[in-house]
């Protein structure tokens, strides 16, 4: 069995080995810069660890997994020119750093490069790799539209919200489960399970990521620099604080998230404040430690021995571990 | 078998009836709108020509055909973002009639939308249609880089053009030959051989463009609107009249062309002088019908009965046609 570094580093090692059509270098600059600035490769990782349940040999999904980077890391560079983001990973955005034109282009190239990554699947489950992949795919762009839409929408309820990043993040990470599974030789049933596990695992990690914008920075630095409340982002702290908050509450949070020249630091802090009041952290925890479970328990349903899955369940772990 | 007009009536049947994952119609609007305002449809009709060489039977092909379709409209979409171009066929490109973000972002769902139509190849001939495609897909980001590294470049030879054209417009062409022969059934030698032929028909077809620009108007309206020149857009045209002029001209030329507030008239008239001294008309049709006399060749190698080849050789000839 693998361990999660070890899988890592084969995914570093194929990203680093990806051949490139290097006829025009302008073009793949970006591509290479993009994967140069870090990551933690979590999508290939978790489908070799899928993989890995299954079958002692994983080479035969190394380029398929890396081809879920590739296609995380095109999202990555589009979705940067349409949020206006300047900086990802703590390095200019690759709009920034070249032009929109540019990022475009490069984000477009790299669609097709990780077509070609998962068209190097075995024969024997390619058909079924590939429907999957690009049924995530599809609904990946669905999930940033609606993120898109719900910036500008008054109200989004929690089901919406739910919704929107289960399409967003939630199914790729699905599909990079259920990629590695039938990879590995999973039987349907198996690998239609960890589609689910990873369906909940998704969910829980960026309802992880909403919270630790504001509470892991206070865990660490004992306080927060609240990016999404700076950025009146409608994270589910917000959208569940606005379904829940009473009339009062509910004005001035309205009012704090629609002024624009309110101190960053003052404007956080208030937020914070109406959060606590309304138990926000504890909910959406809870929340997020529900999807966890569910994980747990699909997870607990493949038909393999309990020792394959330790380390699935290491990150399942790692996961609720990042709060507290 | 099947004329040009039935073909292209089984591809806009097609493309009406393509399903969709309508959870955000904002998403999904642009794609019908760009597939509404018209075109020819040439690439999948092409395809389902070289099918139909092979096959009595096409239906299998049409699918597939599409996909060359969306994903050709998926790169216009992106063109027209990176070309600043206000019409794409008289009417708003994606990117006027909605903004950049929805044409960055309907376009990448068209990418995926064109896989999907791939992924409906039949399974024997999956994995090999699937390449030629991706292959094409990766070489016409190229093309498309080089065409926005060329737009900069001072000089740019004949035979750089040519690469770029090639990649930009060719391959997809070639590789529309191709998809279709193999699905017909085709030998790898026959599939081969239409791949070059669509290659340098696809080379025959952009240099006739550049032609039209100036040429075709001239045809019907006695006088050329030259959108291309006033554009400063660098066409085989310019690019061979900046390569054979004598001292003088190329100053002349490089003066024209560098200038911006001339009247646009005033410059077409000027360039068209210089172009009709040093002979570019005839040097360009010479150029272009050589490509279509090697076509012609490669098609007349391909091992099935002349009679099937009568529609390939009816659209090569209406290429020629198109100027006089």
């Amino acid at each position: 069995m693998y361990n999660h570094s070890e899988l890592k580093e084969l995914v570093d090692k194929a990203i680093v080995n990806l051949s490139y059509n290097t006829e025009a270098e302008k073009l793949i600059n970006p591509v290479k810069y993009i994967f140069s600035i870090g990551g933690k490769r979590l999508r290939p990782v978790m489908a070799l660890m899928a993989c890995n349940l299954f079958s002692d040999k994983i080479d035969d999904a190394v380029i398929p997994a890396t081809g879920l980077e590739v296609f995380h890391n095109f999202t990555l560079v589009h979705d940067d020119i349409m949020d206006q983001s300047f900086l990802r990973r703590n390095f200019q955005t690759v709009h920034i750093k070249w032009n929109i034109n540019q990022a475009i282009l490069s984000g477009d190239v790299m669609a097709f490069i990780a077509n070609g990554c998962f068209l190097q699947t075995p024969p024997n489950c390619l058909n079924q790799v590939l429907r999957v992949f690009n049924k995530a795919a599809v609904e990946v762009c669905v999930g940033q539209q609606l993120d898109i839409d719900f910036e500008k929408a008054a109200i989004v309820s929690q089901e919406e919200y739910l919704r929107m990043i289960e399409l967003k993040t939630a199914v790729l990470i699905a599909a990079s489960f259920k990629i590695g599974a039938i990879i590995g030789g999973a039987e349907d049933k198996d690998s239609d399970l960890l589609y689910e596990c990873g369906r909940n695992l998704g969910l829980a990690f960026q309802i992880q990521d909403d919270l630790l914008d504001i509470y892991g920075d206070m865990r660490l630095f004992g306080k927060t620099s609240g990016g999404d409340i700076v950025a009146n982002k409608k994270t589910f702290l917000l959208v569940k604080a606005l379904e829940i908050a009473n009339g009062v509450q509910h004005k001035q949070l309205k009012k704090l998230i629609s002024t624009m020249n309110t101190d960053p630091e003052v404007k956080v802090k208030k937020v914070v404040e109406l959060y606590d009041q309304l138990n926000i952290k504890t909910i959406t925890e809870n929340l997020a430690n529900g999807y966890i479970e569910r994980a747990r328990n699909l997870l607990e349903k493949v038909a393999v021995d309990e020792t394959r899955k330790k380390e699935l369940t290491l990150l399942a772990n790692s996961l609720i571990g990042r709060t507290r």
